[in-house]
């Protein structure tokens, strides 16, 4: 039977909180964005969006279908040994890149925030903030916010060039490749000298 | 007085080239446009073409309006000492994106590359042949075109999240302070390991 639509159901209702939360972090970006303000704009409960999507994180990964949460991917990262950071990082961002599903969602990303502030504003918050940011703090390095958009700087362009542009041999180079090429770059950004030594 | 349009002169010609160029860059990416296929499709002799704009990659520069020239640019960043590559590298780079006109273009460029196959080739073939693949063919290494892509990952980062995204401190750093961060890792993916041992 057809859905007739006054009351929406489950699926519905969760879209539209989906749809409310799109406009909201456009509109406002990430950091500015509340759940009380989305809840409002979809005509629910703010204790209805708690509850299928957990916290504003949770949403916006909902709402922009990223495959990880971000939490998990600082706690696997920060696991294991120090000197290990970097090769740990490259291969969890090409383990989620490397799955066809995330990759149009995360270049259509990175492409809207090259041309709309608001989109830009949504990724700087969130893989400046809550993805590279948390890793860097969590080091106790001098110098954490300028580490995570060096990381951010190396990360964004293997993922234009290897799945966006698809330069080669990056392109089709395996992951144990990647990882030979790029973990000294990801090591050294993170704990490593980035600084000239002071005169 | 305004231009009646009838015989459109020098400037509207070279207007007719740039937009045909344009079109055909777009479209069949920029290895596979020709001068005598734009010259033909802005109803002109290839001769003038080569007129106005030397050789293919003049125009392609004049067509999207880009402040370096590939050659000189490889000029430059060879000329010296081997171990200095990686800062007079980043370096140019940063002259070239620091001034205002030069960026919205190059970020335009990328942007689209990421929503269309032909931008993406245009920038594929161009960056990657034409610009990073001549430094890293220059030097004598071995993985030539795994550094140049591994460079161009680099490079593109470095532009988006400086001036697209303009995720701090980075957007804000002082040009030495790039230059310490990031010309280590441009020197090691010109000249120095990027490969595991073999085994």
């Amino acid at each position: 039977v057809a859905r007739t639509g006054r009351r929406p159901g489950e699926s519905g209702t969760r879209e539209a909180i989906l749809d409310a939360s799109r406009a909201a972090f456009a509109r406002v970006g990430y950091a500015s964005a509340t759940i009380r303000g989305i809840a409002r704009d979809a005509g629910v409960d703010p204790a209805l969006v708690h509850h299928y999507f957990g916290t504003k994180e949770g949403l916006f990964r909902a709402a922009m279908q990223l495959p990880m949460d971000p939490a998990h991917v600082v706690e696997e990262v920060l696991a294991g040994p120090r000197d290990g950071l970097g090769e740990r990082l490259v291969r969890l961002f090409l383990l989620v890149w490397d799955s066809d599903e995330a990759n149009p969602t995360l270049l259509g990303l990175v492409g809207s925030a090259l041309s709309h502030e608001a989109a830009a504003a949504m990724l700087r918050d969130f893989v400046g903030e809550e993805l590279l940011g948390r890793v860097a703090r969590a080091l106790d390095v001098p110098d954490a916010r300028l580490r995570a958009s060096l990381l951010g700087s190396q990360m964004v362009g293997l993922a234009i060039v290897r799945y966006g542009i698809r330069l080669e041999p990056l392109a089709s180079a395996s992951p144990d490749q990647v990882v030979a090429a790029v973990a000294p770059t990801v090591q050294r950004y993170l704990t490593g000298p980035i600084t000239h030594p002071p005169a």
